[in-house]
């Protein structure tokens, strides 16, 4: 069997995989998840011996020691992976949910059912949490995964679905309702985007550059999850010391994720009294600050901030800091410069609160907290499939309820139409 | 300017506008509309005009009797454009609605508030009434609008964009809320459907070569609208006087709709005593019908149905029938050959309505009506802008809320994550 029937093969016993799902009682899905967890904690052996030859092979061909450290199984990361699916077996189940339901004046009662989406295609890097992870919240929600991960962790990711399916099949369920690509050719990732016809969606997790790659090739529909450029708009009334702890908490407590600010406005009004002593916070903690000419007059030990610094998504402990004149320049600038993500404004100014969350066209718009609160747990999904920044389907923070669609379903009593 | 200039251009403008229009009150939108209504009546001399020379031209080309039907204005469809635009400036808004909202344990207030799309670009063919019913509709969501209709009707798009354009502008809103590509050049639809950087979705209103065609080029989001290929099974617990008069009116009263019936499914245990009369019902009223072999046994007079009458789209006043040996056996017939779109029961017993509205996944599926109520005023949305053969963001009829998303705005007093 060559690539090409081999991926479409697949992407079909998924299709056929998802409609048994769509029709499963929520209780079976939480016994599969169970089930894969128990498996998981007691194949240590089986994983450890897969991973160590997924890693041996990564240190052989240089892989670089954050990537190694990521591949990496533990048995504190398999009870972590197992914990992980034990708590998604927990959450409500959203399938079945009656989303609306209404009677039309002929009698004809539609009621708007939430359904899963199908077949999802996840399509990640080196993390082989991801794969039970991902697959878990696919199951959860009543979709077939497909999952592609990363090369460097084929053999791990193979022992991981091995369990997991088998778990599946062990409460009654096909085993398509879990199925890994089995081959490191890069066509496969390509055939994978052209399966349509079966595949409802793709959800690419990594870095843009893989996310970009999928979008630009996909006949099928992707949510995206692309940078995030976060704002902290420190307004003229802004309570001083609020801002202070929200700011440094968005820039540095986890610099590496999409939610963590990269630029800070301050307005005119406050710079002068503001800046210098944050700065200073700011210098005593390792971060790096880049400002504009504005704000070089209050902090002037600072490097001057370029065009491209507005623009850049640092990942690091680097803040690009500007003063603006007004609240109108701090929406503007953030609507031009931002990407849609997360943008907060501290103020106890009730007008301008209101103006800045009504303005801002943002997936998540705060007020006087920080971006860091853009998650899937911390929104109390009690699980996190991603953070879109599509603005078709699911938008922001995604839980399994993401993952699902919806169809009518029309009760009548021999209806037609005049 | 070039093309790609002009189409870039149009883009940046449109995108400009929907910030402003996302935070115009209902009232405003509303007035626009109303405005639109008046001013369209008012400009009767102006638009059959513009039509008369796109009317001529297409004479002159040989454009089909068809087409130049749906070309041609009258007063009275100036009139029946003005009403549409009036039946959606009392449409209840969609913006702003508070879709769930929740207090987390931490005291952060979480709102998931409803918000326009942006920007929609709407690709359609020689319709021109179409250019006032989607700017109307996509108004009314709060959207700025970038249509691309026929050339055919390119002086009377034109036109009537001029008189929409200007009601925005009278009551405030930006001029570029309504835009036309005025173009003729093939090229501007590519340039278009590759701004995804401005256009947020793409709906594409046509035959199915254009909807494909679209699909495949854009790097936008589209929604779909696929072929409609119906289904009814008559169940052997269904009364077969509904029967028939629901598989009539699903197949008969608009033949050319996507929500007519293509093909008839009939249990094995009614076959004997439905089909007879059926047939001869439709044969009466000038249906052709296809039959398998077992319903040949019934109807031999009918036409032996080929394997490609599954999956054909008929449009027309020719039915495909089928007798099948059990529910199971119509469930899965329909999902394999069926569109999604819309499909029937009729059936008097409990668990096979259940079984079939669970099983069947369509976008809507019904018990015991006729499939042509798919429909965005059959429900009772008021308005249709599409009935979307999508899985992903809407599915099914698409009324004016389904032209929008949501933001969440989140409510602190300070806080950080730990």
């Amino acid at each position: 069997m060559d690539l090409e029937q081999m991926i479409v093969s697949m992407c079909q016993t998924a299709k056929k995989a998802a409609r048994v799902l769509a029709n499963t009682p929520p209780q079976a899905k939480s016994q599969a998840l169970l089930q894969a967890a128990s498996r998981l904690r007691q194949s240590g052996e089986i994983l450890l011996a897969a991973n160590l030859q997924d890693v041996t092979t990564g240190q052989k061909h240089g892989l670089p020691a954050a990537m190694l450290d990521r591949l990496t199984l533990t048995e504190a990361r398999i009870e972590a992976m197992a914990k992980g699916l034990e708590i998604i077996a927990e959450l409500p189940d959203p399938v079945g949910e009656t989303i609306s339901q209404w009677r039309r004046p002929n009698g004809l009662e539609i009621a708007q059912i939430r359904i899963p989406l199908g077949v999802v295609g996840i399509i990640y890097e080196a993390r082989p949490n991801v794969t039970a992870d991902a697959a878990g919240l696919c199951l959860k929600a009543g979709n077939a995964a497909i999952l592609k991960g990363g090369s460097e962790a084929f053999r791990t990711n193979s022992a991981i679905t091995d369990i997991l399916a088998a778990a599946a099949v062990a409460v009654g369920l096909p085993e398509a309702t879990i199925q890994l690509v089995r081959s490191t050719d890069r066509q496969a990732v390509a055939l994978l985007l052209r399966q349509d016809r079966f595949v409802d969606v793709i959800i690419p997790r990594g870095g843009e550059e893989l996310i970009r790659a999928v979008t630009e090739r996909s006949a099928v529909p992707v949510i995206q999850h692309f940078s995030g450029i976060c704002h902290t708009f420190v307004d003229s009334d802004a309570d001083l010391q609020k801002a202070a702890q929200i700011c440094i908490n968005a820039k540095v407590q986890r610099p590496w994720v999409c939610n963590a600010m990269e630029n800070l406005l301050v307005h005119e009004a406050v710079a002068a009294q503001f800046l210098p002593a944050f700065v200073t916070d700011l210098e005593k903690v390792g971060v790096e600050v880049r400002g504009c000419e504005r704000t070089r007059q209050f902090v002037p030990q600072v490097k001057a901030a370029t065009e491209a610094d507005w623009r850049t998504e640092y990942l690091d402990l680097i803040l690009a800091v500007k003063v603006v004149s007004s609240l109108n320049d701090a929406i503007e600038f953030v609507n031009t410069n931002g990407s849609g993500l997360a943008d907060a404004i501290v103020s106890e100014n009730y007008s301008n609160v209101r103006r800045f969350l009504n303005e801002v066209d943002s997936a998540t718009v705060y007020a006087n907290a920080s971006t860091r609160f853009t998650d899937g747990y911390e929104f109390g999904f009690g699980a996190e499939v991603g953070i879109s920044t599509n603005r078709l389907h699911a938008r922001g923070p995604m839980g399994v309820r993401e993952l699902t669609t919806y169809k009518y379903v029309i009760y009548g009593s021999g209806q037609i139409r005049q």
